[in-house]
């Protein structure tokens, strides 16, 4: 037992400028296990409801998913409809349908709860917090949340923050976080909230990660066609959990390759709707990618 | 002779949402030469009026910069005032005094005119053509251009981009200049304009080098503290045409190098007003900020 992975589970309808799909997966935690999945064995939590496609179930045993905690209730799956301005300036929400994810109240089962890596996808705090009150193991703790519940449920983000030991958020959270637009400041705070690491993610910008008086800074691939940036950030922290789950180092310069192939997967992420682009990834799709950060980076 | 640098020289007021200054060393020949005098030794070519300061001639000759194609007209120095908003998100011009800059038309001293590298410092794209057309020698051309000439010298601009081999602009400029927001595409089309790099500068987020098939992303240093930032982006330049013109090769790995300490100047000049930050530093400084990319950028 080895990573978990607590957050929501969703049937999304994804429009842009050029094109629209309607229930196709979605959900912090999908997108976060199929990203994790080419690194270690995610074991999920999460519910859907009686009309959740066995396709996708098939899709997610194929990349060796764990779905011991994934429990099917009565009703309708969660679903999010959300429209992209062109360019993917701005994301309007179409609808939120909670469905059988209103009364969601993760339940670890009893293998999962010796878990040495836990990723805290974005779902309410409370849920998060109610996760880690049910692991029996001193886990490395990565927490990704949204200005939803920074806005609607500081306080208990605030105390979750002392449990965690990184949290993942993109600039204009930490900016809401600690009013600080500097990264150095922003990042110093967040710190002193709590976890030890943090990273900053700046869209196509890429990332900063800061621990200790380190910074480690990856960038944004340059692509030829974003089609749908939904669940970029999921696949991000995803695979860069995966990868520390598969590595077990925790040092810095391990750390920089954890969030060098988040960004891969994130970028793949980005080039199809859905989860189709992180889906049935081949070891080279990563290693070609991996040279292209390498030849972007290095000097 | 080796690096000719042509653009503005002025006296600058800065007023920011902390600090004013006023009549202080400005304009982009006066930021490239410096930065560029930490790599090679260059040649100026500009125009100042009679009441300029003994003070910043002395500063340039401390650093090296040959001043042979300086002219001292009778009149005032150019004048320019800007004040920055809170952060730094956005700058308003307070005053243009074109003074004896009003009549500048650069006249390269014969000991200029087979120079190997030439900085096209950002000036009237008309004045950048009069100063190729008196070059006796297949020079190394960089291009630095602003919004203000895609604005009202759109047609002297273009022609002027086949006659050079590096253009430098910034986010919002290849913007104007292609239509295209995707970074990648929009280099393709300047590359098609005629030179055969191109540096897309963002700001905090660094820059993008792009070359035939490859790009390389230098990220922004994450800094303490900005006070100024005027000139970053003409010390990036000028650092960048420095090295080459030190280094004399123009492969892709050590143009990498070239925007590494680009930045490095870029970085060293946002920290205090005016010239202040890119003066009298020693090369330790410079050693120990490339150190701090480098830890920053390799994994």
């Amino acid at each position: 037992m080895s990573l978990v992975i607590v957050g929501s589970i969703a049937l999304d309808t994804i429009e842009t400028s050029t094109h629209s799909v309607s229930d196709v997966p979605g959900g912090s935690t999908t997108y976060c296990s199929l990203a994790a999945s080419y690194f270690a064995k995610p074991h999920i939590v999460g519910v859907v409801g009686e009309d959740y496609p066995e396709s996708v179930i098939t899709l997610l045993k194929d990349h060796h998913v764990n779905l011991e905690g994934l429990v099917t209730e009565p009703g309708k799956t969660f679903r999010w409809g959300g429209r992209y301005a062109e360019n993917f300036d701005n994301r309007t929400t179409l609808f939120t349908d909670l469905n059988v994810f209103e009364t969601f109240n993760p339940a670890l089962p009893d293998s999962y709860k010796k878990a040495e890596y836990v990723l805290l996808a974005n779902i309410h705090p409370g849920l998060q917090h109610h996760v880690l009150d049910q692991l029996e193991s001193k886990a490395f703790v990565v927490l990704d949340t949204m200005n939803l519940w920074i806005d609607i449920a500081l306080d208990e983000l605030k105390s979750l923050m002392q449990r965690i030991n990184m949290l993942v958020i993109n600039d204009e959270e930490a900016l809401m976080l600690t009013g600080e637009r500097n990264y150095g400041k922003a990042a110093a705070k967040l710190r002193d909230m709590g976890p030890e690491w943090v990273v900053i993610k700046k869209g196509q910008h890429g990332a900063l990660l800061f621990h200790e008086d380190r910074i480690f800074a990856v960038p944004g691939l340059v692509l030829d066609e974003v089609l749908d940036p939904t669940g970029a950030g999921d696949s991000f922290v995803g695979a860069l959990i995966g990868y520390l789950a598969q590595s077990k180092d925790l040092s810095f310069d391990n750390m920089k390759l954890a969030l060098v192939f988040g960004s891969v997967l994130a970028s793949y992420c980005v080039e199809d709707f859905s989860v189709e682009g992180i889906t049935y990834l081949e070891e080279a799709d990563l290693e070609e990618r991996y040279d292209e950060f390498v030849i972007m980076n290095q000097f």
